[in-house]
């Protein structure tokens, strides 16, 4: 069954059924020109596109991880002030062949994500398209905002988890060229690495969990989301802040399952840790004396620039381009 | 010069000097991970995207309309609940061989807007995809909403203006298929039409202006604006009250231009009032006591369904599908 069977109306009707959702604060959830929620204080707001083809490839993620890892990237931006996400406005668009299944499963992983984060989805649109184009509002609390301006020379510099498994994972998937079933436990896929290590990788990429900063937000001094990559924006955080940064590679987290995977197909796990994107976990600087929840990794410096110090104390030379959209990737 | 020549990172700086925002309410905007704002009471959210090929055709649209019209169709939805829009957030991707120019005639587009809804670009972001596609979402706030549901057998139903216009306006440019610079008075482009008649018409289309609801929301019953065409919206406004419509064909007004236009393409200015889209009047209902601003086409009825009845107080037999993505179109 495809959508152009179904039409917008009737699809929308289906959502709106599915999603009737009730929760404080919320007025009025999908059905009618706007939502209407009822909010107080600091209000945090975000949007973000994906495109197929360019954020994603169908090739190796299912609708299902797809819906998840839209809501979660929304989410991480909200997390990244500080904030409490509470509501999302999602936008579909499609080809009239794209099915009915793939429908049903893409907002199977929007629902997954909408508990896991216990958020309502509140409204947005469908409409046609030639190719899947998507696009998600968050909006969320915050008692204190956490900004990326804030950080002060001698802050720690920490982060909340390993950091390059999400680039490694996307590594894998592209030479599989293949959907995985993150669940399947039984059935072995064929992978040039255990499965198990494979799996936690590739999760890392086609399902992120965005982390929850509350244990955080009230000491930060500065925070961000590493979704570009940790010198990237590491090096956003430190513009903003106007300071430097100095991080030293040894204690940059990276899990085994990353070394294992980086040494089997002849990656280094270092520059992963360094460059790769779309780990979405937290990069926050606190104040020296503070007792630190995280992984401190550096200090903020007072001139400008992020170093990356070796085993031995000594400045490497590296070249930290992230990903940036319309440029050449080197 | 090309978008791939600056950089993603080079464009969100521009973007954010450039709608440096300060208005009451706006905490932070462009440039963290969200934006704050301070809000209280009712908040308005809503979400649309338009796609190329799909929602405009860049043949007979200016960047300068397409971004004009994006924040309008979204402010619009604002408006039909009754509110005051505060806070856009946009989304823009396009081509990597997308121009500098594009760029920012479309953010002139953009900014021209902002300032007609007094209204912020407060977040957002931009990323490449092989075809435009555009995201936006609006925030506002209303004491009172006015629903689409609400609506009250013997309410009046009335329309902010004329209808059929943007619907006629798009065939001009269909038959035209090219761009027209809408301030252009002195030079005479060839059209079918005498050209302030053309014009009236295709400005209609290309640059709708959405209807402040101020003078309206305390009064109507239920509300909603004309996206889809008059049966079309007037059907869901009567399915969400329960109650059903009776329309006045001789009462749905008409532009002169349109007659004219209509006259001279062949076309039916009638079937166009009631089926074109996009016009974005309101259309609302008020008690029969009530003293109507706007122009009243019919009441609302008892029975489900919309009936049309001609001058003579017949029932006209119509067909009335409106646009609908994922459906043939009748």
């Amino acid at each position: 069954m495809k959508l152009s069977q179904i039409g917008e109306f009737s699809l929308l009707e289906r959502l709106r059924n599915r999603f009737h959702a009730r929760s404080r604060g919320l007025l009025l959830g999908i059905g009618d020109d706007a939502a209407v929620i009822k909010t107080a204080g600091n209000t945090l707001v975000t949007s973000d596109m994906m495109v197929e083809g360019v954020h994603f490839d169908l090739s190796w993620s299912t609708p299902f991880q797809l819906g998840f890892k839209l809501v979660s990237v929304n989410i991480s931006d909200i997390y990244a002030m500080g904030g409490i996400p509470r509501y999302i406005l999602l936008n579909f668009a499609a080809g009239k062949d794209c099915t009915m299944r793939f429908f049903e499963d893409f907002f199977d992983g929007i629902e997954y994500a909408l508990k896991t984060y216990a958020v309502s989805l509140v409204g947005g649109d469908i409409s046609a398209s030639d190719r899947i184009m998507l696009s998600v509002t968050a909006i969320g609390s915050a008692k204190t905002i956490v900004r990326r301006r804030g950080a002060r020379p001698g802050d720690k510099i920490c982060v909340t988890g390993t950091l390059g498994d999400a680039a490694c994972g996307l590594e894998l998937l592209r030479r599989m060229k293949r959907t995985v079933d993150l669940e399947d436990t039984k059935k072995r896929h064929r992978s040039p690495l255990p499965w198990e290590t494979a799996v936690s990788l590739m999760r890392r990429h086609l399902m992120p969990v965005a982390r929850d900063p509350s244990a955080i937000s009230g000491k930060a001094t500065a925070m961000i989301d590493v979704s570009d990559g940790l010198l990237v924006d590491l090096g956003r955080l430190c513009r903003e802040s106007g300071v430097g940064a100095r991080v030293r590679i040894a204690d940059v987290p990276r899990s085994d399952a990353l070394k294992t995977a980086a040494s089997s197909l002849g990656l280094s796990a270092r520059a992963l840790s360094l460059s790769g994107g779309e780990d979405y976990e937290l990069l926050f600087t606190v104040s020296p004396k503070r007792k630190t929840y995280g992984i401190c990794i550096g200090e903020i410096t007072r001139s400008a620039g992020v170093e990356v110090i070796d085993d031995r104390g000594r400045r490497m030379n590296i070249s930290h381009k992230g990903y940036q959209h319309f440029a050449d990737q080197g």
